[in-house]
């Protein structure tokens, strides 16, 4: 990315660890040179990593100095032990940086259910934190990185109360993704001047428009962990509740995030589409969600826009097994704004032809018309092909 | 199929009728001598095709006399044409079998949103009902094929108060196969006596316990029908609810039904194995469901399996996000009999290095104990592969 992707306050590192016997950055470090505010979101997932766990709990406190990530082991699944080491590598992170171990935030990725060996944390740590400068992020963005096949970085720049303030973003992910999160570990730094309640108040509200909204395969990762730390070395006046800067900020957040999601849907496993699956006219929110999900995460239908063929019976179909009530001869759907369906029926051989240019493109949006009610949902996802499934079928060898 | 597909008193034949243009049987019929005790199971999907809201109401009568069977258009997403047409050809084999139109059923497979030409139908009536004879069901197995690579059928014989009772299955589906019936059709005829509620209740346990039970793709078709007919041509004494004879038919029809449902599961789209998931220990039967249902539909799962990678840690992530509730360090997870997961832990490389042979075999079982109840539950399921995602990503071309 040739974006500025650097914060005031913040520096980071990466370094080879060897985390799982390869030759590839896997560690990587990103602290604040003061204590910050900190807000998180989670994974849904019931089988939640040891460093989620530990996670939860540092974040509810709303102040954290560090994130320290490993790639290649997940430390998902490795029970008491597991917890164990997701400590012992906060504590070697603090003992290095002159801080709390309370105050060092640990996530993972990579393979579940293998312990990890916290010797290689040890031995790099000194290295690790020696390395920490401002301009590391890039560095950060590639050590992360598990089947991605780019890194993914954003940043945004507002003016709060004429004060500059800027966010920086780093995510990885690009299987095991779908709604409720993901394979995904997603950071944003910022110098903003926010108390902790409304930080975390507004990533939640940014993450429920984004990261929730993004699928790739259905499957929701024990790991995901979306974080934010703000230093408040912005000194803009305090963002409070509902004024011009906090919505000013809100929206920056919101774009950054949702900007970090797609790049992840883009980048999903195999995958060489974006499409945009929305929903209007169900009868309420949760049945467009039930609908604009089950269509995205159809695999029948993510074949069939691999195959860039117009085949909207397999959307009606997945559509029909959703669970959101309708009239099947009310249905409307639209390729972009190439109208396929109408009232339930197809629109003949003319209207597919230009629906199916649609299909070739790189981005494009299926619009679907219920008739039912005002409930509308939208969400983001890619195309089932060939490379996913190579892909997924040596993932560990 | 060398097995002797034949059965008193039933005849059948299969034409090409040119329905989509091809080269290929696609038409078929099966006929009863005389009228036939019915009932049927279909397709929970809302959107439900012409033929299926027909013999919905057909069935309901408990009689009928013949089945009127197409590939290649499934007259699905064809508003009231389309049911005027499904009318229409029902009216058409009436005719030439010297029958009432209301006992004629018709079914239909193939791609969604076209309309049938009748054309093709009043043109290849005739000869299609010349051609009927007892030893026709083979041929019929071919012409309702798809994208399935070999025909399928059962035979059962039982004796029942020392008469016996014959009944004989086909079918069809490879994709769009999900728990809830699938794009799959499937005929059985039998010559027992039986009144009409009991054989629909009789087909409707058979089918929940075999049919519902399998997943290809997780997408429900619009066309899915289970339809029996009992022509009472075997003389045996009257079949009465609870009576051994009774639950010796009711054994042999959910065989007969397992071996269909099994045998689509194991020509699914691309499939190169045959997967048992079973859960046990669930806090009851609808989190087992659950449990059971996303493990089998995982995307995730489903390449690790076709390939061959003992890859535990998806199987417990999909548990995670399946809406079961459990304690992650009370899971066990077995393939076949090797303990992969005790107490939610892997147990090491040899274990696992056992577990990948397991994996290696055409068919195994995954067995999953998650201790928190009696809940149970099994589906049957396949391997995601290379060839799923080109045969759907030009089935229509």
């Amino acid at each position: 990315m040739a974006e500025n992707l650097q914060v005031k306050g913040f520096k980071a590192a990466a370094i080879k660890a060897g985390i799982r016997g390869r030759d590839r950055l896997d560690l990587a470090l990103l602290v604040c040179d003061k204590s910050a505010v900190a807000a998180g979101i989670f994974t849904t997932n019931l089988v939640k990593a040891a460093p989620v766990l530990l996670d939860m709990e540092r974040v509810a406190t709303g102040q954290a100095r560090a994130i320290l990530v490993n790639a290649s082991i997940a430390n998902a699944c490795t029970g008491a032990e597991g917890l164990v080491k997701a400590k012992r590598c906060a504590e070697l992170a603090a003992a290095e940086l002159g801080c709390a171990p309370e105050e060092v935030l640990v996530c993972s990725t990579g393979v579940i259910g293998e312990q990890l060996d916290t010797n290689c944390f040890e031995k790099h740590m000194a290295p690790l934190v020696q390395g920490l400068r401002p301009e590391g992020f890039v560095e950060v963005s590639r050590a992360i990185m598990t089947t991605d096949t780019v890194p993914k970085t954003s940043v945004r720049e507002v003016v709060l109360g004429g004060v500059p303030v800027r966010l920086i973003g780093l995510a990885k992910g690009a299987g095991m993704i779908k709604p409720n999160m993901a394979t995904m570990l997603a950071f944003v730094l910022t110098d903003v001047v926010i108390e902790a309640g409304l930080l975390q108040e507004m990533l939640a509200e940014a993450g429920s428009r984004s990261f929730n909204r993004i699928t790739i395969d259905g499957d929701t990762s024990t790991n995901d962990s979306l974080i934010i730390l703000a230093n408040g070395l912005a000194g803009n006046a305090p963002l409070t509740k509902g004024s011009q800067a906090a919505e000013t900020f809100r929206t920056a957040l919101h774009e950054l995030v949702l900007d970090l999601a797609l790049q992840i849907v883009r980048d999903g496993e195999g995958a060489t589409k974006l499409i945009t699956i929305r929903v209007n006219g169900a009868a309420n929110e949760a049945e467009a969600m039930l609908a604009a999900d089950t269509v995205a995460e159809s695999k029948l239908v993510k074949t069939a826009f691999f195959g860039e063929d117009a085949n909207w019976g397999r959307i009606i179909a997945a559509l029909g097994r959703s669970g959101a009530n309708f009239d099947q001869l009310k249905v409307d759907i639209a390729f972009d704004g190439v109208l396929m369906v109408k009232e339930g029926l197809g629109q003949g051989k003319e209207r597919e032809a230009e629906a199916t240019k649609v299909l070739k493109q790189r981005e494009f949006a299926v619009n679907i018309d219920l008739h039912q009610g005002n409930g509308a949902w939208e969400v983001y996802t890619c195309d089932l092909s060939i490379d996913y499934v190579k892909i997924n079928a040596d993932y560990r060898s």
